[in-house]
């Protein structure tokens, strides 16, 4: 019998300015009531920083951590989290990712590993089985994250080395740099990749043998085998596997709410030109999955002449099409493809440098930025060439693109105030590409999300359609409410999914899996019970995903963060002037109203402040004192 | 295929003032949110009445509620509810018993019974597999509980009719006057028999043949036949099997907090005379059970001269034996046994009653009452034949017995300033035989219960052992605490204990299997699942229960109680002078703190009023508009 299941039951902690390498065993207590993920990034940054830290110095942490599934032979679980303070925001950071090196790090014995201090030259980390080995990288710096991956993996003689790493865009601590994984898996929000970068670190390589011990195997194979067999029949599963999220081009058009022209429009005439079809006809070459899993959701594309994207780096998923597509007016899906292959070499979040190259056009056809500001680039919305050009600039800091790198809150007050209305963000993180015009709940959550703003952990069709989806109607969920209902009601709905998906955070396990398939609440409490042995249930979990809320709210009420700073962007409070949801706007007091009911559900205060009761009975009494 | 499963889809509604009877048909969600019992009955007290109403007036309800698992052979199943405004405390009233009765009602069509008006003469109600007949009862007013169900069942021709009714004691409206199932099962708190009696109804007879359609039928039976083996094998299974709850006299005593006395002291030197020995080797015949169960925990005694116990009325449990017993004072076995024959041929709520005397006693050795306000009885603590002759005076309303039929507040009142601080009550409801200085956890739970005071919803061996006990381990408590302890810590376990309890008193579900067995809550959840074919799991049942908490707080709150009325008597400040916890008191100030604690954690706002958010988050944002 093993002395716990699921996990390993060891934290790595390595302290690069010391070069120190620890390993730390904390009780079962600690992973049952912080579960993983997001739980753990959360706990340890409010045990370890004291607030007002520099996200891009020495004192801040780069956490990257699993949860009990991870690298169980479960679909959904081959991801990790990766967190610290956010150098976009200030604010609590993290991101997650799928592919393989989650489960890798797990079989190769740890639970979370913590960065801390700053090497004084680029180093790389080479975990194998356990042992532990600080690396130079100094060869390594520059380098793309394809090349960089295969020079390592040639360098430790081991193609199976699974790589988490930066590119240039890291290196150079763009706000919005990111993790990638195997290359073309980003750990896209919040900016990780810029303080993976200040500490000097370029990669953590990572090789393990280790199975993942298990409470009742019987039961974690049948939740498996259910798994498998959704994956076979299930629509949604059948969507995915056919189109990845690129589905969601045509859909969210057809809907009235595709980001389009920097959130000016919700209906993309270019649409079709950037959808699946589009796609599964002529780039794509294949579709890759993540450890366990046999979705394959994930495309792999190439292009001949101009643009040669190389398939290494995977391909536009529907985030990126909208973002570097239809949000900048482009209808060329080559052209958006290799600036897809351009973030991920460079390990540029695809969401935010959208995001930020569209505020740059909107300020640019505006007259706020002339050719001047732009090193002579016409910077016209559907205009490609200058995408492509803006992405590179971007990750090197050149010209414009220095400016952008800081993302588009710190940009705009650069390109001064009238070009505050056109920066598409939230506490400074630029916005998925959902408008809240089309699912208001969402933009409720959008408000709240502790990490800037997210999509995953506030958005289910269930706040928007008129059915009852996954995981809600077990939640208590009975009814479904109109489309445009902000009432309390739909805020519990929110409030319930909102919890719900950060115990999937917790557990950091696949989003699509965890919401939309045939298994239920219990079934996954039954798996987690059959993985770690505990008898838990989706109360428990619930209680999780609610403590998680909470714990990285109190993270980011230490640093200064109120009420005040959960808005929308003032875009959303006009009226769309054209397609389905012409007319269709968010009604600010409406917003304020929810808001404020949201507090009052979780036990907030009126300013948005966790109570002390709360934090009490979620027996994180501690929160009240860091 | 049934159109629905676990419950019958109908409610009856009787008026006996017009004596129309009616069939209500919910939707299934009106099951899925308030469940049954306590839920039920909250429910359609916040809907009708309109507060301020006479509880012993024909606008008063009195509704009997079941489960979903009501009737299923599952062991626990076989209980019912039976509330409405209390006329003890004024506020929501409720009480649940075991026996048949209510498997009986399950199978005869209905789910709950709605009696509502008063009838002119003395009825009867007669329901037989969904026909129902308001009968003449004129011939068995006055009748004992076990006299008239004989009656009622040779009038009807069938010894196999089940007869929930009242004594005199209902008949005279009692303030604590208990309704009696089977003669010798009581729902004995908050005066439901006194409502009864009110509406000149004086007994419910039932019969039914419908089976209970289950939607999985293996998963239920999988559940109940692990609860059996739980009966053959389980520690305290075996206990209850050998000593009903009469273990806990020794149990009490040895702690130092077996109520004797009126509360004075915790230790009884008489205690071994009416515990579990005493009672196995004398007065026991045999031991009685309840539908589907086969741990047998009722106990059945007879006695010769002088008291001729019958053994129709059972025999004394443990509430009953420190009521009667230790707490006036009594260590003659026999005449406790009396004592119980008595209350439940009148039907008294021993616990009321005993409290009452005890009462009484404290004030004729202070001097407070004389023989003159006694008619001569001599009220000193121990003298069981002063016991017995004032039952006889309480559910005759003669002399003395006329003000403590009122209740020891009432009668506190009566007797003058002085009496007010040996008035051993809450919110106007005689406490139970736990002393909160031996269980302060529970002393919390005492001042909130919205019951006036219950040891039922708020008292688990967890808040005062060193052991984390049946579900709150799966309930995220993952520690225990002191057993002084007042913390917030504390206060957790009492709030999640109390959310868990208030959904068993909504599936109307044995307290004991509830509480301390080996199944889960996950497994209970199985079981509600198998029965009614929800994918319910422990979240949604902890959201039952805490609406179900909520509601029964919003009723009162309507009657007009407040946090002032969240309080223990006096003596519970003032330390124990003897035995093991000597020198032992509540601090009063650490109370109100827990008790502040519990409203803010459960979303009450500093009143203890449950916040328009609270409401809306379990979504009963109705229950604002009652």
């Amino acid at each position: 019998m093993a002395d716990r299941y699921g996990y390993n039951g060891k934290i790595l902690r390595v302290d690069l300015s010391r070069r120190a390498i620890s390993v730390e065993e904390p009780s079962e207590d600690f992973y049952r009531r912080y579960m993983g993920g997001r739980g753990f990034i959360s706990y340890f940054l409010l045990r370890e920083l004291s607030g007002g830290e520099d996200a891009l110095g020495p004192k801040n942490k780069l956490i990257f951590a699993l949860g009990p599934v991870t690298g169980v032979p479960v679909a959904g679980s081959g991801r990790n989290s990766v967190g610290g303070k956010s150098p976009l925001t200030n604010g609590y950071g993290d991101a997650e990712v799928g592919g393989y090196w989650g489960a890798e790090l797990k079989h190769a014995g740890y639970d979370a590993i913590i960065v801390e201090g700053k090497s004084e030259k680029p180093v790389y980390l080479w975990i194998e089985d356990g042992k532990v080995e600080i690396k130079d990288a100094s060869h390594l710096w520059g380098k793309t994250t394809g090349e960089c991956q295969k020079l390592i993996q040639a360098e430790l003689g081991d193609k199976g080395v699974r790589v988490a790493l930066i590119g240039l865009a890291g290196e150079n601590q763009v706000r919005y740099a990111c993790i990638i994984n195997d290359a073309s898996n980003a750990a896209g929000r919040t900016g990780m990749g810029a303080v993976m970068g200040s500490k000097n670190l370029k990669a953590i390589a990572v090789r393990g043998h280790q199975k993942v011990a298990l409470s009742d195997a019987a039961v974690v194979s049948s939740f498996a085998r259910q798994l498998r067999n959704d994956i076979k029949t299930h629509p949604i599963a059948r969507n995915l596997a056919q189109n990845g999220t690129a589905g969601h081009v045509m859909g969210l058009n057809s809907g009235g709410g595709l980001p389009t022209r920097n959130f000016q429009q919700g209906v993309f005439d270019g649409a079709e030109k950037i959808a699946t079809d589009a796609i599964n006809n002529s780039i794509l070459t294949k579709r890759k999955g993540c450890y366990a899993c046999s979705i394959n959701c994930k495309p792999e594309v190439t292009t001949g002449e101009p643009y040669n994207v190389d398939p290494i780096y995977g391909g536009p998923q529907y985030e990126t099409l909208a973002a570097l597509g239809s949000n900048c007016g482009i209808d060329d899906l080559e052209a958006v493809a290799k600036g897809n292959e351009l973030c991920n070499a460079y390990s540029l979040d695809t969401i935010s440098t959208g995001v930020a190259i569209s505020f740059a056009m909107e300020c640019f056809e505006r007259g706020i930025l002339t050719e001047r500001d732009t090193g002579g680039l016409k910077l016209n919305f559907g205009n490609a060439q200058a995408m492509l050009q803006l992405v590179e600039m971007i990750a090197k800091k050149e010209g414009l693109g220095k400016v952008l790198a800081e993302g588009v809150a710190r940009a705009a007050k650069v390109f001064g105030k009238e070009a505050e209305e056109f920066s598409m963000h939230i506490k400074g993180q630029e916005l998925p590409l959902h408008d809240p015009r089309l699912k208001p709940g969402m933009g409720v959550g959008y408000t709240i999300s502790t990490t800037g703003v997210d999509h995953c952990h506030n958005m289910h069709d269930t706040l928007y359609t008129q059915k009852v989806w996954g995981p809600l109607k077990a939640l208590g969920v009975l009814e479904p409410l109109p489309l445009h209902d902000l009432s309390p009601a739909k805020v519990r709905m929110l409030v319930y999914y909102s919890q719900w998906q950060h115990m999937v955070n917790c557990l950091v396990f696949c989003y699509f899996l965890s919401s939309y398939l045939s298994f239920t609440p219990s079934q996954m409490a039954d798996m987690i019970r059959g993985v770690t042995g505990w008898d838990t249930n989706v109360w428990e979990l619930m209680k999780v995903g609610d403590r998680c809320v909470t714990m990285t709210r109190a993270f980011n009420i230490r640093e200064g963060f109120g009420k005040d700073d959960d808005y929308l962007p003032h875009r959303f409070f006009t009226p769309l002037t054209s397609g389905p949801l012409k007319g269709v706007s968010i009604d600010k007091n409406e917003l304020r109203q929810a808001i404020d009911t949201y507090y009052a559900m979780v036990g907030w205060d009126k300013n948005g402040v966790p109570t002390l009761a709360k934090l009490q009975e979620l027996d994180i009494e501690w929160v009240a004192g860091v």
